[in-house]
């Protein structure tokens, strides 16, 4: 038997119906699969936020000013913001990288210096960033993980704060799956309607401006991303590397794993959708990317908040897988 | 402002986007409002599974023998199965009822003596149960829910073996919400088509063979119902009225509840539904409670399972809401 059959079979002679526990058998399989065992474990969980801020956001594209970017990494070093509040709750180690906010913090042990600059230009006129800058952005993330991966940690996810990346995602999306920008743009924070028929056509204009930009992801990202999501790809290729599971959050981070998987599709078998954003672009990218989230909770933050809030039932997967008794060791009647 | 404007207000002047913590905001709400307080706190949360024998088992209408339902029973008391998995993994606490299981346990103090008698009636051609019968299940599972309830904890779910319960349930269902028993039925463990055509037939002449009963809860209860699913109706009774969340499972569950809710519309304010069962008739039936549930990860395993694994989410829900910083108190610019 290969061992994806052994794990299977491990599955199957739960004491439960064939399947019953649905999805929780999917992850369970996966997760052995990714660490090539009977008897997977969940070491040291890791969810890294990775702040920055975005040119665009000067454009007008969100509800909240720009500044909010900086004063959320001071929330998440007070312990204050969701994130903080979940991580706390279960047991996940939470790491904050400043990966290019405009603002000088404080030196902190809390806060990763890994800023490149202090934001990205606005890609309405110019790309977000030198080719320079996202080749560093991409390996600073590369590197961050594998330092969390040297402490013993074998699951790690990633959130973002960035007011105006819900702008950069939606061109991503659009540009790489070659699909309508209407249809990636949702309403970020909460722009009201006005706000949100400004935000597209700025967006619009802005892809216009970079028409020669073709669907190569390393050009996408560089015209249009943030430093946050140019990490968070880096991130996301690094850790599949080292083997670990990917806990993968909402729209931001789903579209810096597309950026990923487009270098390197093998990642997908490392990663574990969380949840389905309620931002408008998320249902149809987890569709082109062929993957149901295990949460819809209409939940739309950012932050890796639906990583840390799923994080309980990657455990009660692997937990199922090596504690529960076979039909035969608990002497219970198969059909 | 009244507790309800209070309440809400704190959940909207958290660091967050206005309702972007999406279903987790209405748990906290909810949980707030049951407790009656801006600061809720979940105690010793309790799940209970009530086991029972069916006689309608005997129809042939599962895929398993009815010897499992006391074969699990036994699992559950020896920690194997999936609901101690999970509820020791998020710590809560187990209690397992003999409801009416057809066989002679040996006195063990986890299991909670509360046979009503050796497993129901079959249904086909006469009540499952007399009318005394299904008064002191119900007032069983009352008096356990009090029992629980007096030592401190106050949140309290529950979860069902009894092989056969697809089928109580599915015509409990058809009986009270006045629908066709096909929408109803569904596959319960893994019955073959063959099965399922088997399985519908002999339900429809149950239904047919007991033509005089009307939508009362307690004659449709006492003529279609099993020991587990009266106690379970009792016990939603009783832990509404002690002002208890419940936590609420899978389809058999939500069969219990709807007829507690016949009897008490109140506690659906009390209720969390937890997850949404594969099991064919549950989202149908969720629909007609105007409801929706936390979870949907294609689970059908019954036992609580459910409850067990969404039970962190609604720790969440609590713990944003006790946690988590304001704009003003995080010094964070809102909109």
């Amino acid at each position: 038997m290969t061992l994806r059959e052994q794990i299977q079979n491990k599955i199957n002679t739960k004491t439960k119906p064939l399947g019953a526990l649905g999805k929780l058998e999917e992850v369970a399989l996966q997760i052995a699969l990714i660490q090539e065992t009977l008897t997977p474990v969940l070491e040291k969980p890791h969810i890294v936020v990775f702040a920055a801020s975005h040119g665009i956001a000067g454009e007008g594209v969100s509800a909240y000013p720009s500044e909010v970017t900086f004063q959320m990494v001071l929330n998440f070093l007070n312990g204050g913001a969701a994130i903080n509040v979940f991580t706390r709750q279960n047991g996940i180690e939470l790491a904050l990288v400043d990966a290019g906010v405009d603002h000088d913090f404080e030196p902190n042990k809390k806060l990763i210096d890994a800023k490149i600059s202090h934001g990205t230009k606005s890609f309405l006129h110019q790309p977000a960033m030198t080719e320079e800058e996202c080749h560093a952005a991409i390996e600073k993330g590369k590197q961050i993980v594998r330092e969390i991966r040297n402490t013993g940690s074998n699951i790690i996810g990633f959130g973002e704060m960035g007011i105006g990346n819900t702008s950069s995602a939606a061109v991503i999306m659009s540009k790489l799956l070659q699909i309508p920008l209407a249809d990636c743009v949702g309403k970020g924070t909460g722009v009201n309607p006005d706000q949100y028929r400004k935000k597209i056509d700025i967006l619009h204009q802005a892809i216009a401006n970079h028409s020669a930009v073709n669907t190569d992801p390393l050009q996408v990202l560089q015209t249009f991303g943030g430093f946050e999501i140019a990490m968070m790809c880096g991130a996301f290729l690094a850790a599949a590397e080292e083997k670990m599971a990917l806990m993968v959050d909402g729209f931001i981070a789903s579209a810096a794993f597309l950026c990923a998987f487009r270098i390197n599709p093998s990642i997908k078998n490392f990663a574990v959708f969380c949840h389905q954003s309620e931002e408008k672009g998320h249902a149809l990218l987890l569709e082109h990317l062929q993957v149901k989230a295990l949460l819809n909770l209409d939940m739309r933050l950012g932050e890796g908040t639906g990583c840390a809030v799923a994080y309980p039932l990657l455990q009660s997967a692997v937990a199922f897988l090596n504690e529960m008794a076979s039909f035969e060791s608990a002497g219970v009647s198969d059909k």
